[in-house]
């Protein structure tokens, strides 16, 4: 046998892993909690995750091509820039899991391998040049360009395009980010201030029943018909809308799928009025083709899928 | 013999033809003025001066591979979608050239042409990730990603990234668009604003010397130490830098090189400040490679040597 691909997804709190046939069909899954107690140990637990994904297939290690791992954070070759979730800084991760577990190891972005996942097996099947926009803490971005990720050092940090200058400040540096105004945690601020300057709104009772403001929270509310919520959804998508068309206008994708929770918001709320401002944005009088709008399919299988198949399209 | 490529750059006024090798060397070149009378007696135009950088090499069209022609606008296939300067909506040029000359045919957006001689022959030599921005009336840019071209409909529209949201009206139908505060025409508008506010200043001595402002202008009086003119110059580097950093950040390319009239600019006044703003506002905290930020090489020529080698990364 030979030809599964393992793929490794470091989330904020769990280990991830799933084994794939060339194609990105999930075969075997196993999961465990991040308890980083050092690099070693660390590169160990991913070893000992992928050595349980082979063996629940019955597959040997010399059945698989290679382990894919995707991290919150920068790579360059096998070795980890940093994370923003443990202490890896300028780590060779690659070795170290060789260490254990002696297979061809690439290591990529978590946005990169979500872009991966759905190209391969979601919203990104068939097409060439395709982008995945991540809603979440940040807005993370994984670009595929003619088929080849743009990855590793060349990884895309779309989120750190400015599109209000001179407006807020980022941890990047710069001030304006489309990310301070186009992240869920951007969406969670922006409703968190509309319930304080309208305490009257249906988003204060939603959000005290959930225990806090979330990124569905302000979409909840406007679907009860909620006048405050509903303006800050359309203030939203107006911001998602701006970043998203010069991306577009910047690239010329055939598609843009959007994921992360926020993505989940109903349609009628997000992915429509998002698809008609963007049509209204985009540079496209004169013809060329239309970028589609699309969401997200994979949910949280698309980091493990594109973290396995990284190997295909760098 | 073969190995020829032919390449045409229709500029405002004139078309400029070239005959090259394979590397993109210039053999021998031919212009005539833009006289438009209708497509087809333009593609006979354009065919004609194939037909005469071809013999002025002692070449035989069969020693031709090919002929790129570069246009300000859009393009499809053999079709010109539109074309800022002359009549050419919806035409199929290749076709029409096909007629008079019958070689294979190439059509390529200006700034992409532009992108792709600096590539071959000018600041881009030896990279696979490269951008040119050309500083003209618009805000030109040509990107070449992993040494393929995002060309034909996909060509990029980076102008259109709005950087200021809300910003200056735009007549791509957006507002804020980078190209509305760093074109050459930005640079004079701001210029002309500069000298009325500011009337002792030099600009309106230089201005009237030269019989209007252009994008040297601002340039010229902040040499003589004219405060005014710094003040413009140093604005106009930072809508630069702002718009460039966010388009290295989407992009991370190895680098990004300016041309156009603006960018022959003493280095102390553009490149050199627009190096540093750049390097602080990059993401690049984290280590990953740095984008080197250079003056394009080859002026006038990079549109006629693309053209010819539009083939070679599409």
């Amino acid at each position: 046998m030979s030809g599964f691909f393992i793929g490794i997804d470091v989330g904020g709190t769990n280990l991830k892993a799933g084994l794939t046939d060339e194609t990105g069909r999930l075969l075997a899954a196993a999961r465990r909690p991040l308890d980083f107690r050092g690099a070693e140990a660390f590169a160990a637990d991913l070893a000992d995750l992928a050595a349980e994904v082979l063996s629940a297939a019955g597959a040997a290690p010399g059945d698989a091509e290679g382990v894919g791992i995707g991290l919150p954070g920068a790579v360059s070759g096998g070795e980890v820039l940093y994370t923003t979730n443990i202490p890896l800084e300028r780590t060779d991760l690659a070795a170290l899991f060789r260490r254990r577990l002696d297979l061809p190891v690439l290591l990529g972005n978590d946005a990169d391998c979500a872009a991966v996942g759905e190209y391969f097996q979601g919203a990104g099947r068939g097409l060439r040049d395709f982008v995945v926009l991540t809603l979440g803490t940040g807005l993370g971005a994984g670009i595929i360009l003619d088929g080849r990720l743009r990855g590793g050092e060349s990884s895309s940090e779309a989120g750190h395009m400015v599109l209000h200058a001179g407006g807020e400040p980022c941890p990047c540096g710069r001030r304006g980010c489309w990310e301070q105004y186009a992240s869920a945690t951007a969406l969670i601020r922006r409703t968190e201030a509309a319930m304080s300057a309208h305490p009257e709104s249906a988003l204060r009772r939603l959000a005290e029943e959930a225990g806090g403001v979330d990124g569905r929270t302000p979409f909840l509310a406007a679907e009860a018909g909620d006048e405050t919520a509903l303006a800050v959804c359309r203030a939203y998508v107006e911001e998602l809308a701006e970043g998203t068309a010069s991306l577009i206008n910047i690239l010329r994708p055939e598609a843009v799928a959007f994921g992360g929770g926020v993505a989940g918001a109903p349609e009628h709320l997000l992915l429509e009025p998002l698809r008609r401002r963007i049509g209204e944005l985009c540079f496209s009088r004169h013809g060329g083709r239309a970028t589609r709008i699309l969401r997200a399919e994979l949910g949280n299988d698309a980091g493990v899928i594109g973290a396995a198949l990284l190997g295909r399209v760098i």
